[in-house]
């Protein structure tokens, strides 16, 4: 993890600014994109850059891929461009000089590039090496953009404490949360009767068990609707990723575990029904394209517009339910019961998940034998009294690794 | 038509009190139900009856059913009651003795029991009759939750300018209606890509041309989902019935009629969905039940529960959608030139339609003689200038009996 990393090269104190207030469109949003050069961070720039007099762009940042982030920071007139990789640094020193545009690199520097003064960060660094950049960016009390899923899923009850502390306005970015969002927009706690993430069900919504026990990684890695990495593409495949959405809403939305479920919607056209105590239920609809969700959290309470495909239902024709079987995907079981469970077990479950993909993947175990894999390692750590309450960061960090550690551990014993 | 009735019981003034503000629930929501013993003043009264301590009731109106106006007003502790038919007002009377529920009769009583001081008038008086007591609760400031369809249909210029004079609520009480309301809440009209309502089809969905033309009352009158009128039932089964709803949506909403259109949905789940320029579609769904859309008017912006049965989309599995088709079903065509005309041309569709189906159920005319008969009547109100711009209820009422003047005039050349 490059938390620890040194800060070659500190940046100079910025004055901070007075933050745009809700309906004040005279001048363009400022915004800052942490992974700008992934698949959320090039969405978000595309969308940027078909109305660029809406956007200011403070900072950009990326991993490794230096030469793209001087080019996406130069088109997009940024002051300051952050590379994590430090070995990157003078590539993308040398791409931005005498443009005017700050460099730096490092973990530390990426975390400062969060807390540069904007109105909108878009958090989209995937996995633990977002959590101490989306940290900051919540804690610089602008709108922060979730993409980066560990944040809630392992962190939730601190990040969301650290959104409440620094008085930001917390928007997800993903397609079931941000369908959420839309329906759900203030609405009285009381009056929610259900929020239901729909699932696309994956490549073995109608296989048989036994077929599921059997599958290989080239099977699992066939997503029906969606391209994705290899990790999130199996959590579909296994609906562990329906149980990590779920724990995220949680966090996101003002109800009890008992009111969230998920329902499997094959087309992936419906992304979330929120039902009320009347009987009506508010859904949010959209092809698969991620700018939907960017759109909305860059522009809510207005709309921008994007240039997805529009929804011809007609064209469509059908759509299509089922009741999840926790049988044949008991990942969505055991994700629910780390959620009920509350305190660190979604940490746990994560990163004992993130163990089992990868042992998956690397034909070290069967596909059903991840979400048992997890299912033990939330054992043993319960029996280690590793699920407790957790205040801070890094109490977080510190159950996540010994998760990673239990379950290597059992991992042997496959 | 019963406007220009006397007012044999006048009722005392009452001083005008504070209407409520929102947001202030401390005290009960005084509530007007003009149509108390029609299906959707029951429904509403039964919601009620659940959460009595949420209202108050003050007047309670019925045209011909003293004997139930009575209960229902003895049972809601309301505080007028006033029966339409003047015949029956000893009834109402003697029912009322030594109850302190004040009796009138007449159309001008009804019309003064709508401006009684409420906080809301659901106003469910079906039809022409409707229509007075309505503009008197259109005129009263407070929230009009509107069933009636003829006061948008037909007059919906003079309707919203006259709850725009008033700052009276508009809330929409019919299924599609109140769906748009919901998920349109708060938007930028800039931000509306498009408002489409859902239409069953009716029970010649799938029927061929020919077989339409050739169908009986008996065929019209079986609509697959809701159980409803002759008339209305028959206004599904020609689709002039979404016709209606969308010159009804284009004086609720605030957008152009080209962003208006129609898709038909057979199960009747999904009631209307709203596109926005990011590609976001927002839908409401709920399974048949007149309680949610009235449950909605009252209570919004909060939720009050209404015990409907539960939409269970594992359990229906199946929605569907398909274009309309309008070569089939002229009617919605017919509909949509006369939306796109405006000024009174509504009117003279809404009158000549009314005539029409009537024959149709007399078996004077066939099925698509329906649209026939509407267009060659607005084609005629055209000719005669009376298709022109409305100013009050009174020229409404003028082309409306023009209307229906020529469509029996042309009735004869059938």
């Amino acid at each position: 993890m490059a938390v620890t990393a040194s800060v070659p090269h500190r940046l100079p104190e910025a004055p901070r600014e007075a933050r745009r207030s809700a309906g004040e469109i005279s001048r363009p949003m400022r915004l800052s994109v942490l992974g700008a050069t992934g698949s959320i961070g090039t969405s978000t720039l595309d969308l940027v850059s078909r109305t660029p007099e809406r956007f200011e762009i403070v900072a950009l940042t990326a991993q490794s891929n230096a030469k793209e982030l001087a080019a996406l920071a130069i088109r997009h007139g940024a002051k300051l461009a952050v590379i994590g990789d430090e070995s990157r640094f003078d590539e993308l020193r040398d791409a931005l000089a005498k443009t005017g545009i700050r460099a730096a690199a490092g973990a530390g520097a990426l975390t400062e590039a969060a807390l540069e003064p904007a109105d909108c960060v878009m958090a989209a660094i995937v996995g633990a090496a977002g959590l101490r950049p989306t940290f900051a960016a919540a804690s610089q009390g602008g709108r922060v953009a979730l993409a980066n899923k560990e944040c809630l899923v392992s962190a939730g009850h601190v990040f969301t404490a650290a959104i409440a502390r620094s008085g930001a306005e917390l928007l997800p970015v993903d397609s079931e949360h941000s369908a959420a969002f839309q329906v759900l927009s203030g609405a009285d706690p009381q009056a929610i009767d259900k929020i239901v993430l729909t699932a696309s069900g994956g490549p073995f919504r109608s296989w048989t068990r036994d077929a599921i026990a059997a599958a290989t990684p080239e099977q699992a890695l066939k997503h029906p609707n969606w391209s994705m990495g290899a990790k999130i593409t199996i959590d579909s495949a296994s609906l562990m990723n329906k149980g990590l959405e779920l724990i995220e809403a949680f966090h996101l939305f003002p109800v009890s575990v008992e009111k969230l479920d998920c329902i499997v919607h094959p087309q992936s056209i419906v992304h979330c029904l929120v039902s009320y105590v009347d009987g009506s239920v508010l859904a949010q609809m959209a092809p698969p394209d991620m700018r939907t969700p960017i759109a909305v959290a860059l522009a809510w309470p207005d709309r921008m517009g994007a240039p997805t495909e529009k929804l011809d239902l007609a064209r469509l024709a059908t759509l299509t339910f089922e009741a999840p079987d926790e049988e044949r995907f008991p990942a969505l079981r055991v994700a629910r019961a780390a959620m009920r469970r509350g305190d660190t077990a979604p940490a746990v479950l994560n990163a004992a998940n993130e163990v089992a993909v990868k042992a998956f993947l690397d034909r070290r175990i069967k596909f059903l034998d991840i979400a048992a894999l997890v299912e033990e390692t939330l054992e043993a750590a319960e029996r280690q009294g590793a699920i407790c309450a957790a205040t801070n960061l890094d109490d977080i960090l510190s159950v996540d690794e010994l998760a990673r550690i239990l379950s290597n551990e059992k991992l042997s014993g496959y």
